[in-house]
C-alpha cells in the first residue's frame, strides 16, 4: 500500500465566540476537534463514514482521555494531530496532540473507537479492515491511558442531578452525542467554581447508548482535592462514566 | 483604504458526527458557521474582537434569519460567503450564503450585530469604526429581514416548557450563548416531529442577556400550519424572540 499518511494535521484558529466563560477553550471543543481530525484522517485512509456504511457500520466513540495544559489564546492559530496507537478486529485506537502557534504543545488525546452494526446497535467486527494495521504509528502519546471505572454509590459526598435527553442532544446515530454528555458533567459545578478551577484531564467511557427522552440521573463523587468520579446513567443501564482532574486557574475579569 | 476585502468565503465539510439525527446538517451548525466566518471577516477588516476589545468593547449578534434550502451531504465540501449589507453607529448588518460543492446555493442569512460595553453591559456606540462603510457590498441577500415580533399571551395553543441555564449554554462574553436559545427553540418538538420536518427558516432576535443560573420559560405558538413563534423569558425580561417555519420533510432510517 503505497501513499499511506499514518499522520494527519489540521489547523483552527480559536475565536472568541467558540470561548467559555473564561476565555479558554473548552474541553469540549477539544473533544470536537478530535473527533473531526479523526474523521478526516479515517476519511483520507478510506475507512471513514463512507466505507463504513456500505457494510452498513458507523464509528462510535467509545472512549476518550484528554489532557490540557494550556489553552490556545483568542485568535490564535493551533493545530490538531492525529496518528493510530493500535488497531485489532474490536478497535482502533487513535491519539492526538494539540499544538499552538509556536509549535509548543499544549493538550493529548487518547481515544478508542469500536464500530456499531446501524441496524443491530451491536458492536461490529472490524476484520474487513485489516490493511489499517500498516497505518499504525510510532509516535509516542504521552497521556496515561483511561483506567477502569468503578460504579459510584449514593451516600454522603455524592452529588446527584437529573436531566432528560432532549432532540438537540442527539446525533447522526440517533442517540446522545459524545459531546453532550461531557457537558452534562461539566454542567454540574457553577460558574464560580469554574472560574477558579480548570479541567486538567478528563477521561468519559461511553458504555450504554441514550436515547431521546430518557432520563438520565448524573452523579458526581470526589475522589480527591481536585478528582471527581462521574457517571451518567439510566433506569437500568450506566450510560457513561467518566472522571475529571481540575486544576487551580484564576478568572481575571 | 486599498485591499479592502468586500467578501470574505470559508470552505468546510461536513462530517457525519456533525449531523443531526437526520443526518443533515443541523441549523445550529449553519448558526456556528455563520458567527466563525463574520469573525474572521471582521478580523481581516481590523474591526475584529482583538480591535473592539481596546476600547472594552465586544461584538454582540443582534438578531439572525437562517434560510436553508438543502443540506450539504456527509463528507461534502461547502462554502460560506459573508459581505456587510449596511454599516451605522449602532449596529452592522452582515448577510451570508451557503453553497454546496456544485456552486449551488443551499442557504442564505442574515445578520445584525451590535457592539457592547463589557463592563457595563449596554450598548456602545460603533462610530469608531466609520471606515467599516467602505467594506459594505453591493451584492444582493435574497431572503426577506427579520421582522418584528410581538410578545405570545399564555393561553390555548401555546406550549410552555421550563430550563435553567448552566455552565455550558454560558459562552466567553459570560452570557447565554445564541446557539443555545436556537437549541432551546428545536427541543420544543420531539425525534417524530423533526423526522417529518425539517427548518427551512429560523428567525431570532436577541433581546436581554441571560446569566448562570436564571430560570427560562419558553413559549411555543402555532402561527401556520408549519410556523410557530416562540420566545424564551425571565422573570421579568424576556432574553429573545424568534420564529420557526418547517418544511415536510421524510427520514428515510
Amino acid at each position: 500500500m503505497s501513499g499511506i499518511t499514518k499522520e494527519y494535521c489540521h489547523s483552527y484558529t480559536l475565536t472568541a465566540g467558540e470561548c467559555n466563560p473564561q476565555g479558554m477553550m473548552p474541553v469540549t471543543l477539544f473533544g470536537a476537534r478530535v473527533i473531526e481530525v479523526a474523521t478526516f484522517h479515517a476519511n483520507e485512509l478510506g475507512v471513514g463514514y463512507a466505507r463504513l456504511v456500505t457494510d452498513g457500520l458507523a464509528w462510535v466513540l467509545s472512549r476518550l482521555s484528554i489532557e490540557m495544559y494550556r489553552s490556545p489564546e483568542v485568535n490564535e492559530r493551533y493545530t490538531l494531530r492525529t496518528w493510530i496507537e493500535g488497531f485489532n478486529r474490536h478497535f482502533s485506537e487513535r491519539d492526538f496532540e494539540m499544538t499552538d502557534s509556536t509549535g509548543e504543545v499544549i493538550g493529548h488525546a487518547r481515544s478508542i473507537w469500536m464500530a456499531i452494526n446501524i441496524k443491530e446497535r451491536c458492536a461490529a467486527d472490524l476484520a474487513m479492515l485489516e490493511t489499517l494495521r500498516e497505518s499504525v504509528s510510532e509516535r509516542n502519546c504521552p497521556i496515561e491511558k483511561i483506567t477502569r471505572f468503578t460504579p459510584i454509590t449514593a451516600g454522603e459526598g455524592v452529588e446527584e442531578s437529573h436531566y432528560r435527553f432532549r432532540y438537540c442532544d442527539c446525533d447522526f446515530n440517533r442517540h446522545v452525542n459524545t459531546l453532550r454528555y461531557m457537558e452534562l458533567l461539566l454542567n454540574q459545578w457553577d460558574m464560580n467554581f469554574h472560574d477558579t478551577h480548570r479541567v486538567s484531564r478528563l477521561d468519559i467511557a461511553f458504555m450504554h447508548e441514550a436515547k431521546f427522552g430518557e432520563e438520565a440521573t448524573v452523579r458526581v463523587a470526589q475522589a480527591g482535592e481536585n478528582t471527581f468520579n462521574a457517571e451518567i446513567c439510566g433506569d437500568d443501564v450506566c450510560y457513561s462514566r467518566g472522571r475529571i482532574l481540575f486544576a487551580d486557574s484564576r478568572y481575571k475579569n
